[in-house]
């Protein structure tokens, strides 16, 4: 494709992330036009041959497909909401990271003016936008996702589309994130464990990797018992896991090491166990994670 | 090498690992002798070869090398005190997985009795005992370690020594589980909320492998950052993410969610901050987590 065919875009906020946004599109060859709220951002973009627009409507009128990327959703509704008219019968595409309450109003509000709407999740650091590893999420209107799928191509390699419940992006964006905290806090604790009797992080390290390395067989078993319901804890029960995991507590307990995340984990496998799943597997305490009941 | 060559060993403990690594010696062609306890176990190990001693001294002295696999050092200690000085001179390894001091308390009582002793971790599942992948931790006497090099690389294809320190295969074992447990619990904690709002978990599972497959990654990063103390958060600072663990919390609790271990997550982080870790990487958490200061 020569650039004449390619759709023009804007991107609405030059932020880290919507000045590698716009980046992209200028490295795919989209004529791209951008706007941000304070002056002085964007003028890189323009020397490589973007047009900084003056306004945020002009921005959005010079193009059929608008992705805006600020802080939050508070800002990008600020923004958008006097561009109502302007936008109608164009696809506006948010890549702001918010919850999915926040992104279903704004499909809402889109909705009534006529608005095609994507909400979508970048999941790589800015430096990665545009290749071909780069993940970025979509979830709303599919046609609109179709239209543009050469522009949203140019963002990241792998554009994934969910579904039409325009919440959807946040929801794996944010169900991600929780896996990565996770893993995050076991991490730093694991080398906390290990400096306490004198093993350099970096001797641990590669061990660690293969603890990874059994993670996705791990998810997929998991994933696939706790849509059937079926725990079946013969390879590994929870009620050997939980004595693991206090046998854990107790070694950092004895070298003064905090615990706090180690408890909590204890705690929801005692719960799980009290409620007759100490023979089932670990996945089956994804049942007493509910409060509400 | 042909049968004749390869040294005789014996396992003592023939539960499930006790009887998968004597399986393993066998199919690798070494002459084995197991005990056990209780009688009535061990029967399918002899029709496919090993001798099944009268009585756990009688076994040990048909062999250089014994490795012994119970429940936990209790039970170990409960067998070997009694056999001082059937072992005297020989190689004793305990894959019994215990606590750092209770692998070094054993090391010093061999010591006194003249047995060289390793200390053992077995890191895989019964059925992938004896296979190429298969890890197996040892840490203690090197020189026994590589005199039965060739009978311990018929336990896992991958057999690690790890340091004179007999508590290190036991530091790492424990370390690794840290870890492990750290990534189970987000893992669970994520398919709850997606589910919350709809997303089977088979359909998350594979998105949550892009984070896996970052995570060697942020291991060796983390540990040269712990390692050095250089904690420089220029990529992703701690304040920013501490930010990001605060509104999983939030959508969590929304959602009735159990929120115990992001609430501790997030006190981890929260101490880091103040104490003026903030604009530092994950890996700084670190240094909040020893309670004895
Ligand atoms: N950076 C990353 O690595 C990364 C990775 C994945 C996802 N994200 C997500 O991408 C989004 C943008 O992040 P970023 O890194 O680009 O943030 P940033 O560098 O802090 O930029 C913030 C942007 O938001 C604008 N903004 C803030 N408040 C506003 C308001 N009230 N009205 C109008 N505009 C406002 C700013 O405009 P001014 O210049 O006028 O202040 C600026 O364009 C966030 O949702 C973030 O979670 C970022
Ligand atoms: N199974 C696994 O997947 C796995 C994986 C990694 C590590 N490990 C470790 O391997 C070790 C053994 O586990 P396992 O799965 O083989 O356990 P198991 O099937 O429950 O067998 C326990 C063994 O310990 C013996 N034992 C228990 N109490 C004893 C005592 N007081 N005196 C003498 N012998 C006693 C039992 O003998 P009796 O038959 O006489 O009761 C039996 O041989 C444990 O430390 C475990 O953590 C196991």
């Amino acid at each position: 494709m020569t650039s004449d065919s390619l759709a023009p875009v804007t991107v609405i906020g030059l932020g880290a992330m919507g000045r590698a946004l716009a980046g992209a599109f200028l490295d795919a060859g989209h004529p791209t036009t951008v706007w941000n709220r304070s002056a002085g951002k964007g003028e890189d973009l323009v020397a490589r041959g973007a047009v900084l627009a003056a306004t945020a409507e002009e921005a959005v009128r010079a193009s059929g497909l608008t992705v805006v990327c600020v802080v939050d959703y508070d800002a990008s509704q600020a923004i958008l909401e006097p561009l109502a008219g302007a936008l109608a019968g164009r696809v506006l595409t948010n890549l702001t990271s918010d919850s999915p309450e926040r992104a279903r109003a704004a499909a809402a509000w889109a909705g009534e003016h006529g608005i095609a709407y994507l909400d979508g999740a970048v999941m790589v650091p800015t430096p990665l936008v545009g290749g071909p590893e780069a993940l970025i999420l979509y979830a709303g209107e599919r046609p609109a996702f179709e239209k543009y799928g050469t522009a949203l191509k140019a963002l990241a390699g792998q554009a994934a589309y969910l579904g039409e419940d325009h919440g959807l992006a946040a929801v794996y964006d944010l169900s991600m994130l929780d896996f990565f905290y996770g893993s995050m806090s076991g991490l730093v604790h694991a080398f906390a464990l290990a400096r306490e009797d004198k093993v350099a992080a970096t001797a641990l390290a590669p061990y660690l990797n293969s603890i990874v390395a059994i993670l996705p067989s791990i998810a997929a078993g998991m994933a696939t018992a706790i849509d059937t319901g079926d725990y079946d804890g013969e390879q590994a029960n929870l009620g050997m896991m939980a004595a693991s995991v206090d046998h854990l507590l107790h070694m950092s307990r004895e070298r003064g090491l905090d615990t706090g995340h180690l408890e909590a984990i204890k705690a929801v496998a005692d719960r799980a166990i009290a409620e007759g799943h100490g023979a089932d597997d670990w996945a089956s305490t994804i049942e007493v994670l509910g409060l509400k009941g």
